[in-house]
């Protein structure tokens, strides 16, 4: 179940740094990565910037074909985010080796996931800095969170399989959007 | 008291996505904001790429000089670094308001943050997205971390003011560097 999500709020959602997803899709075969090198670049219209390995699979994948999907997992699903940071597209379909459901999207060809609390809908918006350092800019077109779930804790990257999850909550007075 | 960090490494820390203190200097003068739009780049050397609106104060000051410090504070600096995000160095000594100690870094010539766990000494490497996304590449030539503070909490920004401090760490089978 999936909620539409405004664009405007994409940053509140991958500007905290967690572990996503990359979707991808190419002749007609959907791939998934885990990725935790993305950052968001502006508000709005929201675009993010993430590096995605030239030896990764889903690397000619997002450089032909211009599209994917950043969907964003809970705490819950680690143990499938490793799994599919472990394994290669070249190999295995991804998505049914590890449990994951591809669901349609609707500006772009690459599945959402339906695991992931959010699914963001992207287009390759700069290829400038990829020969270079494998840097994309996307835009994100369309967005989906599922409002079954509140609060949802993200997961942290800190090398070799060490990930710290989200903990407490606070408010600070900030006049940073 | 800042213990030299391998450059190697430097990906375990920006990785999870920390809110930072950025650090730069221009006509004898240092100034301080915070950020979140930051990703790691290359592990080694060390790449990073940040965006810092021309908006800005730090922004000028980047651009001309081409040398930052990336300084990571810990869950206690949280209200300081709110502070700093709320100010502007155009108006005030941000170090000096916010009693934060500008300690001499050795490659560069913004200074590092003393009360912040890591600091990392960083140089332009590309401003070839500066313009059309305030986008900058940026090289860590090398970092420091403080040994007495041990797995320090780091905050993560949702938007306006709302802070997830990291929780439970776990460990997962990941052959994910």
């Amino acid at each position: 179940m999936m909620k539409e999500f405004p664009l405007s709020k994409i940053y509140q959602l991958l500007e905290p740094g967690p572990v996503v997803l990359l979707s991808t899709a190419r002749n007609g075969r959907a791939n998934v990565m885990a990725m935790s090198w993305h950052m968001m670049v502006e508000f709005e219209p929201p675009l993010v910037a993430c590096v995605v390995s030239s030896a990764d699979h889903s690397f000619a994948a997002l450089r032909a074909t211009r599209e994917c999907v950043i969907a964003i997992p809970a705490l819950g699903l680690a143990p499938q985010v490793v799994k599919v940071g472990n394994a290669s597209g070249r190999d295995i379909d991804k998505f049914e080796a590890f449990g994951l459901t591809p669901v349609p999207a609707r500006r772009v060809t690459p599945p959402l996931v339906a695991e992931c609390f959010a699914n963001l809908e992207c287009k390759v918006a700069s290829t400038r800095l990829v020969n270079k350092y494998n840097l994309f800019i996307l835009e994100v077109l369309k967005a989906w969170t599922d409002p079954t779930r509140k609060n949802p804790k993200t997961i942290h990257h800190h090398g070799y399989g060490k990930f710290v999850a989200d903990g407490d909550t606070f408010k600070l007075k900030s006049r940073m959007r």
